[in-house]
């Protein structure tokens, strides 16, 4: 991996010991797919942050220099994850934010996941995500539901999990939204109460006039077809849920060749489609 | 301030760009006070963390290292606060626990908040507190709805605020909990559906008698005595909450003194008593 790091304009040799975002999650990010050094959806990703930002009242960083910084991380042309974090200035003893300091941000490089070769299996997250409108929709640091849910996956054998919230409504995956595809229209959770609102997720309800609804856990389970996406991976065709398989991924593949029609990056070359 | 950084029983130069406390605030924190360079209710506090890593799955340091590592920071038998971090360890992209992973935990050193002279000034926050079972009790580092909470206080010139979950029940301030005095009895909320189970509370509910049971906002409008308490600056007696006030603050002020005569660096010393 590599990183820069920033407080403002300036760079850092390193995190600062007393960084909020350390100490309380206290900070937004963004995961960017790369490809032949070029950043997917980067003006959506650059807009999320800042949306996210003015919500918890945190500075942004330069637009310019964060571009710059990212560029040269992926001068090589290559391919690749870009992480944008964006954390608030000032001390990590005391919660109280610090209204003027600058913010601490860093921007790093990572490798591409595995590439997707079969549908996906997931298992429904005994973790339940909380209901808290002040931070729905957000891509914050604070992930702890996200992490414990991502761990069942270890213990069931499964890809990823299917989250619900605290009252049954069904969310998304710990890294990824779900859509299910029923009386031929796709639909995805709403993000207003709990969820992050993917950049692909949004990129995906206007491209497949795409509804956004209260899901149940039956919802999905009587789908005829559901899939996962993230800006990152695109389209991951949801092959079995529990107990429940899908067969037949094609409804899935169809609108990852239309994404891939526009991000070649995010092709999708099933096994088994 | 000063800090020391390791993994597992390694010593590092500074914080791991990758560290999973800064991606998603993956860690549990403990905040204690030190006087004349001992560390009050270590034990207490070693509990906690443990029982906070048990339920998250993090790896625990040695304790020994812990401890040696915390005396270093007061070796010169000064008075003030310590703060020990405790991180999980492995990777920060990619939600998924590393379970072999040694944890990254770091303590810090910082300067004591100024005494407390006179009766807090407290508003009921705007933000609530999302409730998850999961989470509740732990003094975890997910604390975005605490920095926005105390985000008010400046705004509306407050000492602390006061918040309640979702669903209405009373919690505790953003870095304190709260006691309230009924009939003779002093009560605080539980702390099973959010908030955190606080050193210095775990110590009053036993010397004080005291109980834990839902609170609404009425119950602690109408109380006798309100006083926060934490394990850094022990009793703070409430003399305002939004319009209501309380002039006599001896009953809190009696409690305080209980904790001095255990905790001569808690005593309380109020201007107007």
């Amino acid at each position: 991996m590599t990183a820069l790091i920033f407080r403002g304009h300036e760079v850092l040799g390193g995190i600062p010991v007393e960084n909020r975002g350390l100490a309380y999650g206290d900070g937004v990010f963004e995961t960017m797919r790369v490809d032949r050094g070029a950043v997917h959806w980067w003006d959506a990703h650059w807009t999320r942050l800042t949306g996210g930002a003015e919500r918890l009242g945190l500075h942004m960083p330069d637009c310019g220099i964060a571009r710059d910084a990212c560029r040269s991380l992926f001068a090589d042309e290559s391919d690749g994850v870009l992480k944008l974090l964006l954390t608030r200035g000032g001390e990590g003893r005391g919660y109280a934010p610090a209204p003027d300091a600058p913010p601490v941000w860093m921007v790093s490089r990572h490798a591409l996941p595995a590439r997707t070769r079969r549908g996906l299996a997931l298992h429904w997250a005994e973790t339940r995500v909380a209901v808290q409108p002040l931070l729905a929709g957000l891509k914050h640091c604070n992930r702890l539901e996200q992490v414990m849910a991502r761990g069942e996956c270890a213990r069931r054998g499964t890809d990823e999990a299917l989250m619900c919230d605290v009252d049954g409504h069904v969310i998304g995956a710990t890294a990824a939204n779900v859509f299910v595809l029923a009386d031929g229209r796709w639909c995805t959770p709403r993000v207003d109460r709990s969820g992050v609102a993917g950049v692909c997720r949004d990129h995906l309800l206007s491209v497949l006039d795409a509804s956004e609804d209260s899901i149940s856990m039956a919802d999905v389970e009587g789908a005829d077809a559901v899939f996962l996406c993230n800006a990152v991976r695109g389209i991951l065709p949801v092959a079995r849920l529990g107990a429940r398989t899908w067969l037949d991924l094609s409804e899935s593949v169809a609108v990852a060749r239309r994404l891939a029609h526009r991000h070649p990056g995010l092709v999708l070359d099933l096994e088994h489609p």
